[in-house]
């Protein structure tokens, strides 16, 4: 048995720290539509070119008044001021009406609304005073000239678009989708199209449909599937050096653990890859393994649905983030008490799927212990991971977890 | 002024509860792939054709034994079993080689792990005794035949359409897309790609942009914008029925205040359209209007885009996965601990944006209070809404409040 066969079990941090280090991908930016843009990895920062509002605009229906020269206006002591139109001059004794969102004209400074005066044909009774900018959306209040909308990196999100909008930006620099190649591997592994191929023992591919299926949802990825490989050394370097050229970063599932019948990892070394971690330190997951070859990293994923499930969610997407320094792909961890004492495993962080519910004044969760990295019924079941790290054995029934919601 | 413009306000619920009783919208369902069905609803039950695992496998490599053969074994008293290959005739007093994944033959019942064996030419040495079933996925254990793998209703994710994968279920039928046309409205209000067409008084057109964005990413909806219409009532009646007549729902943003110019109110009376609920007990997001034509609901959201926003998420949404029985549209509500006291107004819901981060042990949410509903950077530096419904007056700092994250 070679040395490179052993495993070394990278803490996940160690791992992507390396992954970091030695990965090189070099990405271009290209002009879109903002449209078009949502999901998209930004590649500039974006100030705003205008304050926003513009200008003071009215935030109700109503009339434009001096607030000083109503300040005194009630009920029983209306203020009359003159009726203008637009056109005409202006002045503190004086009024015009102003529809929401409509500029204030000088030497304005207020609005009264609509059901606080009266109209006549030449001119308003104000039955109520106002504040100074009252019912005024003031010049920048929302954005100033300059402000940062959107930092490079950011993944742009719904309300980006409209900001980009609102502020006249028609189009925005984002970053070259990041290509993904994804193969699965394993002679006994039957693609669901292709079941001619069944033989006696099989199992369908399923691993690689949940990778796929888990990426699709990010705009920024182009996903391409390369099928299912069988067990022979030649076939998978073809198709992993096809994957390899056409793509930035391969996944593949299957073939990660000790047997003999685990060859892509004898592919990579056949390729000159060098390998960066042999085995993570976590369960579910633990024969995950990353390579490089020609600065492009390969992901070989374990061929059960949950480990798979796992690394791509702790690992392959916390890399992507930090290497091309986006944000807005991190989900925010919650607080849940333990309805029941788990342990892990000192040396390794131990991943387990909880079911979070709303319990009295507080959230829950509920760990779903299944055995074995292939229950895939189990995502089914739960809506959160809850990770054991591996320098502390377990938590007791009642303790407060992280959990990070699927 | 007609009484049909008066603003009745109904709460949040009561205008669902009164849209799902009135609107009738009927949709097919159609047999898709699985890999074309992430995100749509699913339009059947799907249960399990075959128990998963299909049969006893070995979860690791290792030898196949019967466990009460091996149970005296260990490292200073291994169990000598024949090895017999695949297709010899199995027995108690001998083993085969198995790997993860494999059948189990009779009459074996557990698994070895190869490094607690050790090889010879004939026969196998076992070092370490075994539990039955020990090291084995056994039938069934994650699935039974029948088991409810997915429900009708449910919005596809990653691991659906994986179990589908892995039970042989190659296509599945999903309800047609629900199909929503967007219209906004405003002589003042600018499409981004139309800037011929500003005015000496314009805003770009930031809110229904962002209402497109936010349901672009549900798979099960096709959505079609018909661009900015101008405050002139027969152009708004023109798009309205042609956007009708194209989809199941249509929404359209402004044109949804008492004003004069606000003309998409009488537009709706004009197509002889009921009117559902002349404003919302929301703030923002009052003037919210929902009307009814031949069946089909039409949303008036506010002009301003966090209004429209809120109304979207708090009214659409709901109203969307209630009418069609998904399963998955809903989030979780977080608990976390406010940093400021906040008051909401007796009558009407309060939705009041808040940053959630972590804060030692637990969640904090600050609150951004921002004037106006305009206020779209808000959203930029927020995750979260927080609900004061209208019959509390408010919460105290330090209180537990429950968030939706955004």
């Amino acid at each position: 048995m070679n040395f490179a066969y052993e495993y070394n079990f990278l803490p996940i941090e160690d791992a992507i720290k390396i992954l970091l280090e030695s990965v090189k991908i070099r990405k271009g930016g290209f002009k879109t539509h903002i449209n078009e843009s949502i999901g998209m990895i930004l590649n500039e920062s974006i100030v705003s070119p205008v304050d926003v509002p513009e200008v003071n605009r009215s935030a109700v229906d109503g009339f434009a008044v001096c607030s000083d020269e109503v300040s005194l206006a009630s009920f029983n002591n209306p203020i009359i001021l003159a009726l203008k139109k637009n056109g005409e001059g202006f002045d503190c004794s004086s009024t015009v009406q102003v529809n929401t969102g409509m500029p204030i004209p000088s030497p304005y400074d207020s609005v009264v609304m609509k059901e606080d005066a009266r109209i006549y044909e030449h001119s308003v009774h104000i039955l109520k005073s106002v504040p100074k900018y009252g019912n005024v959306s003031k010049k920048g209040e929302d954005l100033k000239k300059g402000d940062i909308i959107a930092e490079k990196g950011q993944i742009l999100k719904p309300w980006h678009i409209s900001l980009f909008a609102s502020v006249g930006i028609k189009e925005v620099e984002v970053l070259e989708k990041i290509k993904i190649g994804i193969i699965a591997t394993g002679s006994e592994v039957v693609d669901i199209n292709n079941t001619h191929k069944k033989g006696e023992f099989y199992v369908f591919d399923s691993t690689s449909r949940l990778i796929y299926a888990s990426l699709i949802e990010h705009n920024f990825l182009q996903l391409t599937h390369y099928g299912v490989v069988e067990d022979e050394k030649e076939k998978i370097v073809e198709v992993l050096k096809k994957a390899l050229e056409e793509n930035d970063i391969v996944i593949t599932t299957g073939g990660t653990g000790p047997g003999e019948r685990d060859l892509t990892f004898d592919a990579i070394l056949n390729l000159n890859g060098q390998i960066l971690s042999r085995g993570i330190a976590m369960r579910p997951g633990r024969p995950t393994t990353i390579a490089l070859i020609e600065g492009k990293p390969i992901f070989l994923f374990s061929g059960y649905p949950v480990a798979s499930f796992v690394a791509l969610r702790f690992i392959f997407l916390p890399f992507l983030s930090k290497y091309f320094g986006t944000k807005g792909l991190e989900n925010i961890e919650i607080p849940a008490k333990l309805t029941k004492r788990v342990t892990g495993g000192i040396g390794y962080d131990t991943f387990i799927r909880v079911n979070v519910f709303r319990c009295g004044d507080e959230l829950c969760a509920e760990p779903v212990m299944l055995r074995g990295s292939g229950i895939l019924s189990s995502l089914l079941k739960t809506n959160a991971f809850m990770i054991i790290p591996r320098n502390v054995e377990g938590f007791e029934e009642g303790e407060t977890v992280w959990v990070h919601l699927i």
